[in-house]
C-alpha cells in the first residue's frame, strides 16, 4: 500500500508540517555520523514527513492518522542521540517534538513538562527553585528531555543519581498510543520503564515528571596528572570520597586533550588530566586529593561566571565530537569496566588506537569507570576486533555502532516491554527495525 | 603537687564555675554506664571542677589557669558520648561547652558557630536557608556540634556523606592549645583530623565550620518483614539505589521492636523491620522496593509533621537506650561487616545473645552494613569472647567497652595527630588517660 502524503497532509491541516527536502533530510538524521559503520547504513535514510504539533490534542491526531494509513511514525527531540535512535528507516513521519516544550509546574523538587523542552531551558526555571536537573547529557544545551528519557541513558550528575533507568529517576510520563482508537496513558514510576531509552518504539510521551537535584554551586575544574594511572586513580578515590560534592569527575589520557582547541592553555600538551565539576564548599577537600595525586589545577572556576565555555561540553560524547572536528576518522566505544585494572589493562594493550576517555558514574551504588573510548578508525572488521577483544576479557560494550536496542547497551527486551509494545503499537508503526523482538 | 581550687577559683573569677557535687557529679559523666565494663570502671570518676566558658577569651584564660597549675582538663559537650569520652579519670577541670553556643553565620551551605550549639538548634536556623546538617547523632535534640565532632563519627545522613573523618566534611576549626603560653590556633580541611574524633585530646575546640547538606522533604517509614535476611537485602539494595534519595536505614532483628515501646502500634509483635528517612519525591519508588522483598509499611509521616516522635531516636544508638530501659543488662557491640553474609553468619551463630541491629553507612563510597547489636550480658569475659569471635571471623569490632582512643575504633593514633598533641598539649592536660600511644 502506497501512501497518499497529499492526502495525509490535507488530514493533518492544522498541524504544522515541512516538506521542503533539505530541511526534511535535517530533521531525519542525528549524530549517527559519530559511527562510521551506522554512517553507511543511514547518511540515506529519509522521511516523507515532518509533523510538528504544539499539543497533546495535536499528537492525538498525528496518531490516529498515522493509524489508519498505516504510516511508520519515528519521533524526535533535538537529535542529539548518536545511534540512529530517531532516523526513520522506513520513512514515514519523523514527529519533531521541540514545540511541545511547556513547563507545566515546577514545585518542591520535581518538574512537570512537555517533553520538547530544552533541558538548558528548564533547568534555569527549576533553579530559581534551587533545584537542578538530576543528569544531563553533554549536549544539555540543545538536547530535549523527552529526547534523553527515549534515547540517552546517563550523563553528568550520574555519578550521583546513577542512570535514568535507575528506579526513583523517573516519577511520571503520558504517553500517546497508535492503537486502533489511539488513546492517552499515564505511567507511574516503575511503569515508567516501558518508555525509558526505547527509541520511542513505545509510544509518544507528551508529559513527563521528574523528580530534581538540589542545586550547588558548581566550580569546573581541569587538573593535569603525570600519567594516566595518577588521573584514573584520583577519579575513582574522588569518586569514593563522601565528603566531597561532586557532579563530574572525566578522565582523559594523553592526547585526548589535544583535540579540545579552547582548553589549550589549561593543558598544554594533551597532558593526562580530569575534568571536573565540584561544589564550591568542597573545594578545599578537593585540592588536598589532587595534591595526594600529585595533580596540579590548571582550571578552576564557577560555571555561572564563565559565560565563553563550560567543561561539560568537552566531555562525555563532547569529547568524541571534539575529536571527531580534527581528526574525522575518530570514532567510539562505550564500555563498563567495573575495575581500575580492566581499564588499564585495555590502556596499556590498545596504546593510541583506542585512547583512553573515562566518566565516573554509579551503577548500583558503586561509583565505576565507565569508558567513551576514542577509537582511531581503519576498517568494520578492526573495530569488531576491538569490540570483540573487550568482550571476551571482561569489560561491557554497549555498541554505539548499531541502532537496533538489543544490539546496543541493553542487549535484551524484557518480556513486560514486548508486551507493552504489543498493546500500545500493535501494527508497528513506531521507530521500525529497531527493536528486533519486535521485528522478529 | 596538690591543686588548691580555693586559689584556682578566684584566679577564674568571673567565668561560671559550679562546685555543688551533685552537680559536679552529673556533669562528670556521660552515658558510660552503656557498657557494664565502662560502668565498673568510671562510675566514682569526678571532676574538681565545672567551668563554663563563655566566649574564646575565657577559654584561653582556662587554659591559662590549668597550664600554671597543671590541672587535667577535660572537655565536655552534652556528656551524650558513649565511652566516658568526656569522664575525667584524675579530676581536675572539667570544661562545660554548653554555654558557647553561638551561630555566627550560615550562608551557601557552610556554618560557622561555636562548639556548644546543640545539633538541633543549629539545624532549625540551617532550615531557613534550605540546609540541614550533613549527619547527626540519634541524640541530636540535645548534643553539642563540638561533643559530636570530638567524640562522635557518624550517624543519620551517613549513608550519603560518609563518617565525620570523611575528607570534606570539617572545613575549619579554630583551637585554644595548652602550650606553656596557649594561644589560638586555626586548622584548616585535612589539619581538623587533628582534633576529629581526639576525645578532645589536642586542644579545646572554640569554632567550627562544617559544609551542610540540602534540605529534604523526610518522611518517616516503618516496614516490616517476612524475615531478617528479607530486611537486611532490602536495606542494602535500597542504600545502592542510587535513584532513591535517603538518610537513614536502620535495620533491627526481631525481637528489638519490642522495645519500642512508642511504636508498639507500628510494630506489633517485634518484627524484623526497617526504619527509614526517605525524601517524599523517592517514596512512589521506595513502595515498589518494599513490595520486591515482600515487606509492609505499617507507619509513613512526615517528619517535620508528627510531633510525638522521630524514628531518629529508636535508631543508632538510641535503640540500645531503649533496650536497656527494659532490660538493663543489654549492652551493645560496633561492628563494621564488609558483606551481608557475614551479617547473616554472626545473626545466625550468636541468635538471640547479639540481638542484629544493623546501620547502613557509606565507607569509601559503598553502602555497607554496620552493626550496632544489642547483647545480652552476662559476664566479661562471654562479652570479649563474642567480640573476639568478631574479629577471628572477618568482622571489624570498633570496641565501645573501652575510654581508650586506640581500643575503639581508631586502633592507633596517626604519628601526626601524636605529634600535634605534643604540640598543642606538651603537659598532657587534655583528658589524661585517654590516649595510650601518649601515656606510654
Amino acid at each position: 500500500m502506497t501512501i497518499d502524503y497529499s492526502l495525509i497532509i490535507q488530514e493533518l491541516n492544522p498541524i504544522k508540517i515541512i516538506q521542503e527536502t533539505a530541511q526534511v533530510k535535517e530533521l531525519s538524521l542525528d549524530y549517527y555520523y559519530f559511527s562510521p559503520i551506522l554512517e553507511k547504513k543511514l547518511q540515506d535514510k529519509i522521511a516523507d514527513l515532518i509533523v510538528i504539533p504544539t499539543s497533546e490534542e495535536e499528537v492525538l491526531k498525528v496518531a490516529q492518522i498515522c493509524v489508519k494509513y498505516h504510516i511508520p511514525l519515528t519521533v524526535r527531540g533535538a537529535g542529539t542521540g548518536n545511534y540512529g535512535q530517531c532516523i526513520p528507516l522506513n520513512g514515514g513521519i519523523v514527529l519533531d517534538m521541540t514545540e511541545m516544550k511547556k513547563i507545566k509546574w515546577i514545585k518542591s523538587g520535581i518538574a512537570c513538562v512537555e517533553p520538547g523542552i530544552k533541558m538548558s531551558i528548564l533547568e534555569k526555571e527549576t533553579k530559581k527553585q534551587g533545584w537542578e536537573l538530576r543528569m544531563i547529557p553533554s549536549t544539555y544545551k540543545i538536547a530535549t528531555l523527552g529526547g534523553f528519557i527515549g534515547g540517552g541513558s546517563g550523563g553528568i550528575g550520574s555519578i550521583n543519581y546513577g542512570q535514568l533507568r535507575d528506579r526513583g529517576n523517573l516519577n511520571r510520563v503520558r504517553v500517546v498510543t497508535l492503537e486502533k482508537e489511539p488513546r492517552i496513558i499515564e505511567l507511574q514510576g516503575d511503569e515508567t520503564q516501558q518508555i525509558n531509552h526505547a527509541y520511542g518504539t513505545n509510544g509518544i510521551i507528551t508529559e513527563l515528571e521528574i523528580p530534581l537535584a538540589p542545586s550547588y554551586n558548581w566550580v569546573e575544574i581541569i587538573v593535569i596528572f603525570k600519567d594516566f594511572l595518577s588521573a584514573l586513580k584520583f577519579g575513582q578515590t574522588l569518586a569514593d570520597s563522601d565528603g566531597i560534592v561532586k557532579k563530574l569527575i572525566s578522565i582523559h589520557a594523553n592526547p585526548i586533550a589535544n583535540y579540545f582547541n579552547s582548553l589549550n592553555s589549561y593543558i598544554l600538551n594533551g597532558e593526562d588530566c580530569a575534568l571536573l565539576s565540584v561544589d564550591e564548599n568542597s573545594l578545599f577537600a578537593l585540592q588536598k586529593l589532587v595534591k595526594e595525586f600529585e595533580g596540579k589545577i590548571t582550571y578552576q572556576e564557577n560555571l555561572e561566571k564563565n559565560k565563553t565555555f563550560s567543561l561539560i561540553e568537552f566531555t562525555w560524547n563532547h569529547t568524541t565530537f571534539h575529536a571527531r572536528k580534527i581528526e574525522p576518522n575518530i570514532t567510539y566505544l562505550q564500555t563498563f569496566f567495573f575495575s581500575l585494572e580492566k581499564v588499564e589493562e585495555m590502556y596499556n594493550y590498545f596504546g593510541d588506537e583506542v585512547m583512553m576517555h573515562i566518566e565516573f558514574l554509579r551503577v548500583g551504588g558503586k561509583a565505576i569507570p565507565a569508558g567513551l573510548q576514542l577509537v582511531k578508525y581503519s576498517t568494520e572488521a578492526r573495530l569488531n576486533e576491538i569490540i570483540k577483544y573487550h568482550e571476551d576479557n571482561g569489560a561491557f560494550i554497549a555498541n554505539p555502532h548499531t541502532y537496533i536496542l538489543e544490539d546496543g547497551g541493553r542487549k535484551h527486551i524484557e518480556p513486560e516491554q514486548l508486551k507493552f509494545k504489543k498493546m500500545v503499537d500493535p501494527y508497528g508503526l513506531m521507530n521500525q527495525g529497531k527493536m528486533r523482538s519486535w521485528e522478529s
